[in-house]
């Protein structure tokens, strides 16, 4: 983030509870981020004992979402933040509630991880699942970056990878569904790879909310509903 | 909710305020369910153009969510809450988070729907999905109860329908993946019939996340990642 963003307050204090929160969110997204690579691994690789870490992992991305949902409640009611400290506020509440739920779908990968079959991971399309997996953990750094740095137009381009992980995400289905018609006994496992296959491509759609948050704090548009062309002209806009 | 905890405001512009918020994510959880129940119609009865109409109606949920957060924020910089008016503000930012996923989830059901075949619906349990839908949909409507009145003991007695609504997931898929299993070539539509499902599942698990910010919003507690015993036990605690 833009340093000087801080240096406005006067209160010395109130900028290092900012740069607290901030500090904090980021650790939050690292967990998330490492959480995702390990879960993605371990369902790739069949390693079952990283699956059971990611597992068992999962508590520590919660209690920082109670702990920091908490500062930031106590800076609303003792600072009384207004304009862009309060976005600023708002978009972290937000954040990591997706935060939060990345953190879920990085341990339900885990979980499909457990009981996947040999036979079924060297005829399932493991490469593509390993290959999207990078691409979600590359989009969910970028968006953690540019919240990090507030930065908009790095938002923008993050926000717009996921249309290669929707792209991703409909091929590597596809290939499943035809494994499945192939070897209708493997449709129960099958299933478990296609569920880990759309926790990843929702991972994408989070890691996407957070870019919108950061045009939301910087610009004071909320940009949910928009085209990314759309996002991309608030985003240059001028500052309000 | 209890209208006595209006009163207790000097501004009665204030009081209003807060007033006019609660009634639109009323009006917002309305719309939720409103398109749920069509959603779910229309799949079951192979309707397009209701499917149609829940597709094209989902732009309102959005538009409400987009007001509604900005009255919030509003709320935020000009009356500068604390305590639970506070809180009430925050349980708002977040319930309209839900709802709009939760229109969202309606929106995918509407759109499955849209590609069925009539072979496929007569041999698929769509009965069983048509009890579920209507589980979720009481859910949601209680859920939103919960919310309008603030009443922690029914936010409870409704969250923990959702242990239902997953027994119902877990069997309808269950079924599914038989059917699948049987008749491979159908395996595709059959997908969409249990994306279908997925989503009805996940917005049960939203209106438990709703009847959780009654928690927070009346007993201050944050109860997201507690059990069922533990969250009632907040419930009927001491009021803060």
């Amino acid at each position: 983030m833009d340093k000087s963003f801080f240096k406005q307050h006067i209160s010395q204090q109130f900028n290092e509870e900012l740069e607290d929160i901030i500090k904090r969110v980021m650790e939050m997204g690292g967990l998330v981020e490492q959480q995702l690579a390990d879960a993605v691994n371990a369902m790739v690789e069949g390693d079952t004992e990283q699956a059971e870490t990611v597992i068992t992992t999962d508590y520590r991305i919660n209690a920082l979402e109670v702990e920091i949902d908490e500062q930031c409640t106590h800076i609303l009611a003792r600072r009384q933040p207004t304009a862009s400290d309060l976005r600023l506020v708002i978009a972290v509440i937000k954040t990591i509630t997706d935060l939060e739920r990345m953190g879920d779908e990085a341990e339900r990968i885990g979980r499909m991880g457990l009981h996947l079959l040999e036979a079924d991971r060297q005829t399932a399309p493991m490469s593509d699942l390993a290959e999207m997996g990078e691409h979600v953990r590359h989009m969910t750094r970028g968006a953690l970056d540019a919240f990090a740095r507030m930065d908009t137009e790095q938002a923008v381009r993050v926000a717009q990878q996921d249309i290669q992980i929707d792209s991703l995400y409909e091929s590597v289905t596809h290939k499943l569904m035809k494994q499945m018609t192939a070897a209708p006994d493997a449709v129960p496992r099958l299933m478990d790879i296609v569920w880990a296959t759309r926790s990843l491509e929702r991972i994408g759609d989070r890691a996407r909310n957070i870019c919108e948050y950061v045009v939301y704090f910087v610009k004071g548009k909320n940009v949910r509903h928009t085209s990314y062309e759309q996002m991309a002209a608030e985003a240059t806009g001028d500052r309000r």
